[in-house]
């Protein structure tokens, strides 16, 4: 293993490019190669064995790529294919779904929790799994919000429909009186400014892509496989498919200009 | 080639069964074989290689199973696979979007023809060139509706935030006094009241599954290939994922309940 080698981070989509912009952020010195299957996506309402068959074989193209570290930056495919990831890769596997956990119970303090994300991810149960791990006294409320999804990636990021339909999803929880909130989706941190304003200042808001970024560094510490070099990070894009406004989207989520991206199918 | 063999109907998930759902009404002895690519819809806003590419498979697929007709409910392939379609295929070909295009012009007497679809069903002008080989006076406009699609398969057909969303899609064509709307999209029936009470009633919809009707009973009866059999017809669905709330969300768009569904990976 050099410390060199890159972090793979893998999505159904684009919306892993949340996460990459953390961990640029958070570890400038990184190289990152990240795989987005944009011809697949979304992967949230999909079967269980469907998303495990589609994780592995990202999982493998990933290992030939030499990466040092896998980050699954999507919680559908951390909420149900985990296992077969694990079972892949010999080097380390970060998830989303963790690290969300371990934001929301040490961080926020909370007390009662609200979960959402996509219907596989809702209806695998990890978050709640993972979160009584870690306290098992806390209360925990959970949201399939199905839409959340084409509305960011229409960039309907402040609009009134996406207001309505946002406040229809969060109703169960703020009646439970939820304390903190944890966006299990890559895509819902752009939708952040809306969600604060409909569950008010005194609800945590837990954003899964910063907390990959706090996990993943941790890692990188402890294992002593930071990246020395004083060159400048290479940051390579693999998809499936270039989508519909793909670019503008894309850049969106990653919050600068792509650099180099190559089109592969699996 | 035998009468009692199947009509292939395929399409990118499960918006083709409001297809199938016209094709039983008007053909009622005809057996339907169907193919729906759940694991990978929607290809609305995929490229055109990858469109191209997973039409193929399907085409494959039906075509060994003997089927004698072949219908592209998909807007989105027809609208950029049928040439690659009907390279793979024997038997004959029909697709949704020179029927639409047909009864637009025919049924409608349009002058100012509006066209609702998907980013590439619009993006790929085939509605355009389609209408003008049939009348090159008609004025056209076209408008994509990518939240269309999810929000039907959430099942809001009458909210708010839809009506919200459709005004503005709508907003540019209702600008230009069309006459006639084609809803391009095997999804859009479902929100026909909706739509028409937006464009109102002096605006004639334009239904691409009742189209696909039209055009399938004349080529059957024209080349005598009916099916005379007294038995009961045979219904087979074929998915490629049975994705969350596929029952509920495929039965509404059917009509009817599932007899067989049967899933396989291509």
């Amino acid at each position: 293993m050099k410390n060199n080698q890159a972090i793979g981070v893998f999505d159904s989509g684009i919306g892993g490019l949340t996460v990459v912009r953390s961990l640029m952020e958070r570890l400038p010195a990184e190289n990152i190669i990240y795989f987005g299957d944009t011809a697949r996506v979304p992967y949230g309402v999909k079967s269980v064995e469907t998303i495990n068959r589609y994780a592995s074989q990202i999982t493998e193209f990933l290992i030939k790529k030499k990466v040092k570290l896998l980050i699954v930056a999507c919680n559908t495919m951390a909420a149900v294919a985990y296992r077969t990831i694990k079972g892949l890769s010999h080097v380390p596997v970060l998830e989303v779904i963790n690290a969300s956990a371990r934001n929301a119970v040490t961080q926020a303090h909370a007390k009662s929790i609200g979960v959402i994300g996509t219907p596989a991810t809702i209806n695998s149960n990890a978050y709640a799994r993972a979160i009584r791990l870690l306290d098992k006294k806390v209360k925990i409320f959970s949201q399939a919000c199905p839409l959340f999804v084409p509305l960011v990636e229409e960039g309907l990021l402040n609009h009134r429909a996406t207001k309505l339909i946002a406040e229809e999803y969060l109703k169960p929880l703020l009646a439970e009186k939820i304390d903190t909130l944890v966006l299990g989706c890559t895509h819902y941190p752009l939708l952040k400014p809306l969600l604060q304003d409909i569950v008010g200042r005194r609800v945590k808001l837990i954003d899964s892509a910063e907390a990959m970024a706090d996990i993943t560094a941790e890692l990188i510490e402890k294992q002593n496989i930071g990246n020395n070099s004083k060159r400048e990070p290479n940051y390579l894009f693999y998809v499936s498919d270039v989508p519909y406004r793909f670019q503008s989207i894309g850049e969106k989520f990653l919050g600068r200009k792509f650099s180099q991206v190559k089109v592969i199918s699996l």
